[in-house]
């Protein structure tokens, strides 16, 4: 593809920014890159951080730049061509998918899958092989369910959800549209409800559910467990990374995003826009409100308000955060002046 | 059933109790729910916290109380039946039984699955699709093996116990009666164990195995390594959450309970009855005593005596760590004085 | 087995060590085993820390000890037959291999295995039951695949490879010779790449493919993401312990170290020989210079120079980690006199 082809591809969102200057800059390009590993032919981004620097050396032949002339200055000067964005790395999104198509098998139902007859399938449906759906499952319209998936009973499956290979849907789980469940994940497993009694744990059975609204991605080897009673609940376009755990009976909003390793105890209460940094973790209970943000590790052991962005463990406001771990650090000073004035007295 | 009914069947149990005193009030209840989701016609409990206000708006015909008298009048008040219990949540693990026949496959051993003739199976067995079951393998009365288990050569499973779909159990393990693994853990797998040599990881065969005693119960994706020599035990009813980590040679007692994304490094030794929050963290080679509590995130870097209460990284005792953590936020006021004091020298 | 026959088997590195002065001691030795649980006819071993009181009790009737004529001598007096070697563990490895072969079934192909017609399988592959094995894939001689497996187009193997049960190796993945995936684990699936827009998350496509160099190991359950552009490479002879996350477009290098439940955000740059301790997190872009140390629960937040050893949440040095922690438990001194100073003011 030439770069004014994809400029022609992008439409609308392309036109709304505005291009390089040299016409004569139009390149062909084969594919896609990142700056620092691009070859010439290919296409990269540049958004923030240290990937600013490196348009100097880049041997790209083509930059996505945000609206700033000392950047587009310096792409052209080494004829580079360039479009620019107030969002460089979603055009880059829209590039990739020009050049690639993500692996998607037909529509067939493998001879070895084992799907129970009091099954609802819809159109265009892909089962591949050693899946086994059991009783009472509704699945919609071109879902892809990858081999070795199991589903347990009374499960239903929106359109164009797809299930990664190894994973487990348990029973009366009901997923949405437009869903994707990666490798290994389990939704809608038991909670951890045991009760002590004299005599040692007595198990709760937990003859609740889970839901996932449309939209909503789990990443590989994920948990997501059903509770007691009633439902655990993500909302819609709701997007979690690998080895996340969601306790059972959790109420997660719409519009989420949580890094790998995040962990929320039975019964958390999760906003809108909620973005959880990696391998926090969230207290039983616990009300976090919309827009909350959380960078990685913090442990929020109670309420957290709208808009509030905490850090640390316990979590406190991350302003507060970083102004005690400057005082922290300058603990040896005033330690060495309380040894002192302690000596005098 | 009618609330009579439900107070009959609990039997002995609900003899200890009392109850409502309105013997006319006898809803008929369909099911159970949570105490802010409940609908009429539905049985709920009160145990702590932020739901004993709910008594006040709940749309529950039926809740279980703690044996406190202003809360049973407040019920009462509002023409909800109640039965007092010390431990509510326990008595409404009863209940929900009572309505709730968790999903059972019946004895049978499907066509699909892959069976080696040397193996031992018992009365009862439920084996279910594509379940793959190596050489020596000895399977107890009334197991329930879900869809896609694998279980490697000479492993013995107790009689009732169910391991849940795409699990994998490892050569040699030993799994006692009454357990369950949930999706997609691996029990008995090889310990991490590389020795660091001139040139490069040297790996230690793993030659040991992997005991979990009766009643274990391991979470979903969860991973319980075995050790290069002798066995990584778990005691008899200790129940571990999702995603938690038992590192080669870890010694754990009975009746423990680990939230999820708990790790303990190689060769840890848990006494009884210790209850470990979530993404708690234990050193290698580490002892905690019996009935230790380590709070969400706490970091166990050496050993820890029975009955202690701990929290932090590294762990101290939880009451020092509050402590300490007030002391903490008070940082920018020391500081201040600190500064000034310096000016005037 | 002889406690002589074992030495002679040891060879050329036996030769380099000094050995028990009683020939007279040559116990007949059944197996291996820790020295606090062997019994009589067991070797076993003594490195460091508590296990060096433990020869004034252990019933194994042979020692391989450290280069230390006291500990030898506690041996000798016992009538404990013994070999010394400044590496006691690399050689209690040796002696493992001596008594212990790994399962490894033998080479064939299950018919239950599930493999497209557009792969190549080189000599003595074995292929367990339920495996499905899709277009394109290329497997190298000698590779195992435990059951279940489920490898997705045009992934390459290299030769010797095992991939134990129930994982899945995901479209392009290149993996090397000598690498070992345990059970769960999802190499090369989907990064965690959602653009933020105005009406939601924008799925990024992953177009990447992730890269394993030979000897790399990869713990249960484990997640190693492609990136969107490029790759993720984990550089030769690095082992991964369970529960591990590597975000999309991580670049490793070569005989790394990390343990279970670590996590390394997307496009973490990790140098060679890095040991990183369980539950350490590694944020987004960092680069973390070689033979770096970081001890459990740290928190990498920006870049770490070549040798450091790092602790603590965001990271610092260890020794000023220690340090400031010493300072942290004496707040409440120092808080009592700064309000007494307070008050007198």
């Amino acid at each position: 593809m030439q770069f004014q082809e994809i400029i022609a591809h992008l439409g609308k969102t392309a036109k709304n920014n505005s291009l390089s200057q040299k016409p004569s800059l139009n390149p062909h390009l084969k594919g896609v890159a990142a700056i620092d590993k691009a070859d010439s032919n290919l296409i990269s981004y540049v958004e923030g951080g240290k990937f600013k620097t490196m348009i100097a050396t880049t041997k790209a032949d083509a930059l996505i730049l945000p609206p700033d002339e000392t950047l587009q200055n310096q792409a052209l000067v080494r004829d580079i061509a360039w479009i620019a964005t107030p969002n460089p790395r979603l055009l880059f999104s829209r590039v990739i998918s020009l050049y690639y198509q993500p692996f998607k098998p037909l529509p067939s139902i493998h001879p070895s899958a084992v799907v129970h007859f009091d099954t609802s399938i819809g159109q265009d449906v892909h089962i591949g092989a050693n899946v086994v759906i059991q009783a009472g499952v509704t699945i919609g319209d071109r879902v892809t369910i990858h081999p070795n998936v199991v589903i347990y009973p009374e499960v239903n499956l929106g359109n164009d959800t797809i299930l990664h290979a190894n994973c487990t849907i348990h029973e009366r789980t009901q997923i949405g549209s437009g869903c994707v469940i990666h490798s290994g994940a389990a939704i809608g497993s038991e909670g951890f409800g045991f009760v002590p009694t004299a005599t040692g744990w007595y198990k709760m059975e937990q003859s609740g559910y889970t839901v996932l609204e449309d939209g909503v991605e789990i990443g590989c080897n994920s948990a997501v467990d059903r509770p007691a009673v009633g439902e655990t609940r993500i909302g819609r376009n709701t997007k979690l990374d690998n080895l996340v755990q969601i306790g059972h009976g959790c109420q997660i909003g719409k519009n989420c995003a949580m890094a790998s390793q995040v962990g929320l105890a039975g019964g958390a209460i999760i906003g809108n826009g909620v973005m959880l940094g990696g391998q926090v973790g969230v207290a039983n209970q616990v009300t976090v409100g919309d827009r909350v943000i959380a960078t990685g590790q913090t442990g929020i052991t109670s309420n957290v308000s709208s808009g509030e962005m905490v850090s640390g463990m316990p979590h406190m406001p991350s302003r507060l955060y970083r102004k005690l771990f400057v005082m922290y650090k300058r603990l040896p000073d005033m330690y060495q002046m309380y040894k002192e004035s302690k000596k005098q007295t």
